[in-house]
């Protein structure tokens, strides 16, 4: 039986902290005692709605940049994404002063491609279909011989993401457990990773939508499943785990624990409502997680640290609004 | 000429500190790029919204309640506010196990009486007039023999408040200036004496709505001028400065910057979509008068510090939103 080899390792980490030191936000970690007593236990909220960008994305897309050669940085950096990695990207280059390309479909929002544009990237529109999106890029790297940094699957990034673990771990003693939302599997990847290897103690759960559950599939059949048809106000949690983010979530965390669409909309308003924390939709699916029947039956997890992936939210329709 | 006596000095606040250590938190204090750009300067937002029960409020209802003698303190407090104050003197009181009297108007909402409620206190309902309020406390404390702890116009509520300066002028060095929302008076009058005292270096500017502007007024005639009819949505500034808080208005505020309702929602929506912080619309009017041309056009001011009072927000209805 061969060993699985994995991505990377606890020095990638350790080694991304140190290149995005100074660059990204060391996030603070909030608690609320209302919310505590709802879940049973303490609640440990790291808050990546304050990281750059307003989104932990911006750690793993800041790591891959700063790791170009300047040969490399000199071609600038590319991807197709409309969400917050796009936004971390265009910074992350801007920071380095080095072009940054995004390639996005025609219906993406304009809130989205002007926060883009205002971190300095160039957008090139596309059809909204997954090829013409790898089109886009071809077309844009033999232009340009830009480097294509995906959003999760892709070890620099994937121990960009880890730093939040090292730093969350750092911040809080004796975490029984973490939780994080898992989209592409970027964050929670680079969380075991550290856990995994750092502080095997620390238990890892991943919270995903039920209308987009393809990490739950995938760990109850053992094998890479991928995301069918989606159905979520998780717009952060829409991708399917990759290649290189799977093994982790087989092989590393304990569950990967599904919510429902009005127990997001729940969490998210009492993160709001009662911690004043004001996040996105993909970010209170850890809370719904964890406020779950199933996981408040859990023993031993006295002190849980959630991740609060990101605030990027529309503000003008609330998904507690009923109106318009 | 007799020298002005004011209500407190900065060793009332020092003891306030300790007081109300380990019941109090110690908020954050946040910045933002972004919107350091449009103010033209460095700004430091000291978050109140983290603080128990979401407002400053609890740091001068805690200190006050701290304050009694046991004697007192088994009589119970009362009192007639059904903002931030009435919550905050709910917990204080729950905090050290004796019972509050609220005296709140039929009208007030029903999710500010849950609130209340929801901290143990007592709601008696009067009707929505002043004279019916205080009659409401006096039968109260005809009653009970309760403590009357008002909202702001008081020596013990003023000095916890003041602890809000301690802490900002603790966790920022080199302040110019700190600017602070002003309604009764209280926090900006705390602020008034550390600042005083401590740190004469440090400017104090007052922010206050057009629409309830009678600190403007006041400083502008030099004699406390009363509150008439009010329009504002930052509706924990709807009240007068008092006969305690005058005084420091008067002598230490540097200049009471006024601003539209418009700039108020601007402000708001600004530090929601951009520093992800969740503020009622009380606090924004303190950014709001930061970001006027006037303000942008003094000197020497390259380092200000921004009370952020509160976070109680109806979310059901945000200020931008024209529906419903």
């Amino acid at each position: 039986m061969s060993e699985t080899r994995y991505p990377i390792t606890m020095n990638d980490v350790c080694a991304a902290a140190q290149r995005i030191k100074g660059l990204a936000q060391v996030t603070p970690v909030h608690m609320c005692a209302t919310i505590d007593r709802l879940a049973g236990r303490e609640l440990f909220f790291k808050c990546e709605q304050f990281q750059k960008v307003g989104a932990f994305k911006f750690r793993g897309a800041c790591n891959a940049v700063r790791r170009l050669t300047d040969e490399q940085a000199a071609h600038g950096v590319v991807t197709h994404s409309s969400g917050n990695h796009a936004q971390a990207l265009a910074l992350a280059a801007k920071l380095r002063g080095i072009a940054a390309h995004v390639v996005m479909p025609r219906n993406a929002t304009p809130a989205k491609r002007r926060a883009v544009e205002e971190y300095g990237a160039k957008v090139h529109e596309c059809e909204p279909t997954l090829a013409a999106r790898e089109e886009g890029v071809a077309k844009v790297q033999a232009e340009t011989r830009a480097t294509l940094i995906p959003p999760y699957d892709h070890p620099d990034v994937i121990a960009g993401q880890g730093t939040v673990a090292l730093e969350f771990l750092d911040q809080v003693d004796h975490l029984d457990a973490i939780v994080a939302p898992v989209g592409g599997g970027g964050l929670i990847s680079g969380i075991c990773v550290v856990c995994r290897e750092s502080r095997p103690i620390v238990h890892v759960f991943a919270a995903e939508p039920l209308g987009a559950d393809d990490a739950a599939r995938s760990k109850a059949g053992n094998a890479l499943l991928p995301q069918g048809k989606t159905n979520t106000i998780a717009d952060g949690l829409l991708t399917s785990l990759g290649q290189l983010t799977w093994p982790m979530v087989r092989d590393v965390v304990e569950q990967v624990v599904t919510v429902r669409e009005d127990e997001i909309i729940q969490a998210m308003r009492l993160l709001w409502e009662r911690a004043k924390l004001m996040v996105e939709p993909s970010s209170a699916v850890a809370l719904a997680a964890v406020l779950t029947d199933s996981f408040r039956a859990l023993k031993g997890l006295g002190r849980v640290g959630i991740v609060l992936s990101g605030g990027n939210v529309n503000l003008d329709k609330l998904p507690w609004q009923t109106v318009g």
